[in-house]
């Protein structure tokens, strides 16, 4: 498997090679794949029954927490919002065309996106070294009250020798985009080395080749970190028609509000929903009613930044989740479906960490979280990377994390009896059948059929064109390559 | 340098290789070493002058805090004993002989040894996976109430599949020393996965060949860890004419308190100390005389387990320091030198937090930190393996670390105009000459003489003595080796 996935690892953020990566995207959304059912953000467009209001003569619903603006604070108590007010713009801009810039690759972007809008609060920019150490050492940040914030991934921005040079003593610098765009400033910077062994070894408990984020974004990259006060020029946009899904921390907690959430589920996922795992998020959601919550809203919160090239594209994924709502799998009354713009690491028990506490900022008070959460395959050797259990334990035990309900969920597999997706029962482990995400894929690839009752018809459909439509790529550019 | 560290590691936990280790040590005392000054523990020797009281009228004075038996409370609040009370040893004994047995390692024995006399309370035995993760992750362990304790090293117990099958389901283990004596009990007993690339990485940092703990403990170490509570039958002991150096956790807190210390500051080394390290140790004793401290003890406390092949061996460090303070570089009278028994890992920003916690829980609430401390060469690249900052920066952001005051101290170096020891002063950087440890064991190798006032001569002496003797040995052995 191992092998597989490396030989499938498509750069990145080289631009010339972005550049075809991201043609490839285009072709498919543009050639192949059919109009996706929701245009506009599914949310706004669903009929919610307002809940009752919680009764407070009874004993069992008063030790409910009442519905308030914020089900859970903020990382640091508020929510970081780092873009520049629209009357400011033009005055920004101009400051920073005069500062040293720096130039940034398309996962710097994402990251930029993440700490402009709070995803990562209390950070208010790219880690100088004390965040990054902290991150590195403790999967956590010390602030000034003596409390304590999660933060396991180093959130940190690389340049190499010459841009460095370009610096030289100014305290502020500009950031562009890979287009050539000015849209942001780093203030108050402080330079200071990229260790990237070390940094690997301490993020990912590995340091084999092969791993997708190292590849894509670490190796190639500088040997100087710049660390900094962040400010965004505009909101950042991708305009791949998905921007509309694209919901800030502060937006979703509006949202939540709006429905008078109860109770904000989390489910992080980077592949298509099949029916075990809506089986686990109506379960969570029964387990919730019963725990005495009377409107529990579940956040579907597909991971919308990089990911490795063998993965399901962003695209494909959000049309196979609205196929899942329109089938009526999951229930669009009590669902968000909203993208995470962080890019992925892969980096399982610490990664995890990260997923859970973006998620806090963004307002939901309960996570889901299941086996191997954040893993793959070790690229090197024949075995997961990462033990399955690990990353459950690991956020229960986080710091920072205290205040965040976890949710461990049951293993679902396919019950070849009832013939459809069920929590494993172990008595009868030989009446379930796993189909891994790689099975699925190869099913998918394939053009097989997976089980009946594995997913429904329509989200099947979708990962079905898709890799048919990879097929017809491949087919339409061997010649090319064969030519040049 | 790093090729000639690795040539000169020689195997430590192996049986046969270990006694041949042994013998070599024991060969340098018997026969060419002379006869150390110290024969029993210094400190009991010294007349001491008792410290007026504190003068509670002094507005200055009254906010220095009051001598109490103890300056700084213990990670966890109380100290770990865990060496069986005399009248229950036999029975004990005999329980144990009746448990499945684990073979241990010389250096586990230096963990036991560590464990038992409370050097890592909270801890009371070899780590279950929840303390290896927490370790592993967040350098820290969280307490049932809440609080946060340090314990950045995972203190394990590494076992074979053979072990581990002749475990079986047995709850309790009995422990046994490389001698085949039986030492101690491990009770309620969790066994887990070893993921050795994973712990390797996290820990030091990098997983390049050639770390000198990974070589000797972990790359020959079996799959699983064995976690449980602790038992010891007896106090461990070495026999090897340095145990009364080996002061327990509460047998220094005794003595700091005999001596009434109102501030106890620790070094901890495992290098021959020079007149760079008296500087900093004499001048850190000025400051705290200037902060208001009446009677502020030094704990040299140099550590005496597992290190690697070219550091200088224990006993002639020890020799070596005793004549530093029969030279009167340090102050007998304010000075207690003593052994740290934890064995060394040269993990860099993570073992330095090890080495201030475990001092916690000797008493000590000053620590001096300096420049890349726990350092080393990278094994196979030509610079450090840490940022020699990182070690001061991490100490002082840790977790669990809060209590103590940590002591940065200046760079010492030889200064060439004064012909001494002194702070470096960047402004004539062309005066000053860095003797690094490769560098001076270089010297004494070659009997070529450091510049005057780089160490104390009767210090300097030992040194050479030892590397006199090594030579001596080499030469011997070379034809035994030719004739096999």
């Amino acid at each position: 498997m191992s092998l597989t996935i490396r030989l499938h690892i498509t750069p990145y953020n080289t631009l010339n090679l972005h550049t075809s990566s991201k043609t490839k995207f285009t072709s498919y959304s543009t050639r192949i794949r059919p109009k996706p059912i929701y245009h506009s953000n599914p949310l706004i467009h669903f009929v919610y029954n307002k809940p009752k209001m919680l009764d407070s003569s009874n004993p069992v619903e008063s030790s409910i927490p009442s519905i308030k603006s914020s089900l859970i604070d903020p990382d640091g108590g508020a929510l970081v919002d780092l873009v520049v007010p629209e009357n400011e713009r033009g005055a920004k801009a101009l400051e920073a065309e005069s500062m040293p810039k720096v130039r940034l690759t398309k996962i710097d972007v994402e990251w930029v996106h993440v700490i402009s809008e709070g995803w990562a609060s209390p950070l208010r920019g790219f880690m100088r070294e004390n965040e990054y150490l902290q991150s590195l050492h403790f999967n956590s940040l010390r602030m000034a009250d003596g409390t304590v914030v999660n933060m396991s991934l180093p959130i940190v921005l690389a340049i190499d020798d010459e841009t460095k040079e370009s610096i030289g003593s100014s305290k502020n610098v500009g950031l562009v985009a890979p287009d050539g765009d000015l849209i942001g400033i780093l203030r108050s910077i402080e330079i200071y080395k990229h260790n990237k062994e070390e940094r690997i070894a301490r993020t990912w408990g590995t340091t084999a080749p092969g791993l997708p984020y190292v590849e894509e974004c670490i190796t190639s990259a500088g040997n100087w970190l710049i660390g900094g006060d962040l400010e965004v020029l505009k909101p950042i946009k991708y305009n791949d028609g998905l921007d509309h899904y694209r919901l800030s921390p502060q937006q979703l907690r509006k949202e939540f509000d709006n429905r008078q959430a109860d109770a904000v589920f989390a489910f992080q996922l980077r592949n298509p929903v099949h029916n075990g795992h809506a089986l686990l998020m109506n379960d969570t959601r029964r387990r919730l009613l019963e725990m005495g919550y009377k409107n529990p809203i579940l956040l579907l919160h597909p991971l919308g930044g990089f990911t490795k090239a063998d993965d399901v594209p962003l695209d494909v994924r959000m049309e196979q989740h609205s196929k899942v709502l329109e089938d009526g799998v999951l229930d669009p009354k009590t669902t968000i479906v909203s993208i995470f713009p962080s890019p992925m690491h892969y980096a399982g028990p610490t990664e995890v960490q990260w997923h859970a506490k973006a998620r806090i900022n963004a307002g939901a008070n309960f996570y889901i979280v299941g086996r191997d959460p954040a893993g793959m395959g070790h690229p090197t050797e024949k075995r997961d990377l990462y033990d399955p259990d690990h990353g459950k334990k690991v956020l229960s035990m986080a710091p920072g994390l205290e205040k965040l309900n976890i949710l461990p969920f049951r293993v679902a597999a396919y019950d070849t009896v009832a013939k459809k997706m069920a929590f494993f029962d172990p008595s009868r482990s030989q009446d379930f059948l796993f189909i891994s995400g790689t099975k699925m894929r190869t099913y998918a690839r394939t053009g097989e059929n997976p089980p009946d009752g594995f997913m429904c018809p329509g989200g099947w459909k979708v990962l079905v064109q898709y890799y048919e439509s990879l097929q017809i790529e491949e087919e339409t550019e061997k010649p090319t390559v064969l030519s040049t």
